[in-house]
């Protein structure tokens, strides 16, 4: 990471900026890292995994709207990434069951067995990135996300 | 953000993971944030901002190979980008000084207006969706993310 997001920094930015773009270095390397890891390890992309663990949440399954809104992507995207899984026997649709306008998508047994299996090994992934803080640290950077999150969702988009 | 990525975490999840998909909510909505404002106010992409952003810094311009290890594109997309922002008069293709093989992106004087313009704006927004932390806030998160990052730099890919 010789020259990266940060290396755009000048003497005279702001400390917002400075902070935003460490942020984001931050989380684009050890997303990076995941991508790179559950491709060689388990074939897999990221956006079939997460979808893969909303749906383990589940018992009941998600509409295509829900794992839109929760996978921030769009719905094309979220019905391709139905489709592969649904052809490899991970997935399945199903009526919705009260409202049979609306389709459902569930983990199959299989699906969910496979998603366990990559999710204990991605956790020991993540462990292992954030090992450069300690555990009173992790609950400090934790805590203050917190406050963060409060006030990102208190900003309104400019758009609305 | 009523159900984003955090809520997949159940109640067992070990700290880190918490830590991790918190990291991830926050900054996925500040990208998200000033992706649609780009595009609202001034019409651009996130990778066109991070481009001009890139050769502002450079007086000498960069080779199509340091603007993707910086922008950690492929080198299709760096082209991409590059193609665009010529034809809209924003950059300019050189000969290398030194290496003659080798071809320069430079910001032209009126990209380097418009891109000066369009960062005053987006410090603007970054100082608005960080306002969540006061300065004190603001610079223990920054040094948090300092260990952070020179972990990460440490922690090869297993790849190699």
């Amino acid at each position: 990471m010789s020259a990266d997001i940060e290396s755009r920094v000048t003497a005279d930015d702001h400390q917002a900026l400075k902070l935003w773009l460490r942020l984001l270095a931050c989380t684009t390397r050890i997303e990076d890292q995941i991508r790179d890891r559950l491709r060689r390890e388990f074939g897999t992309t990221l956006p079939r995994f997460d979808m893969m663990a909303q749906l383990d949440r589940s018992q009941d399954g998600l509409t295509m709207r829900e794992l839109s809104e929760r996978l921030m992507v769009t719905g094309g995207n979220v019905t391709g990434i139905t489709d592969q899984l649904e052809a490899e026997g991970l997935v399945e649709r199903q009526a919705h069951p009260s409202d049979r306008r609306s389709i459902n998508v569930l983990l199959t047994p299989a699906g969910r067995r496979a998603f366990r299996k990559m999710a204990a090994t991605h956790e020991q992934w993540v462990v292992e990135l954030l090992a450069g803080w300690n555990a009173k640290e992790k609950t400090q950077v934790y805590e203050q996300l917190a406050q963060l999150k409060t006030h990102l969702m208190n900003t309104k988009s400019k758009e609305s």
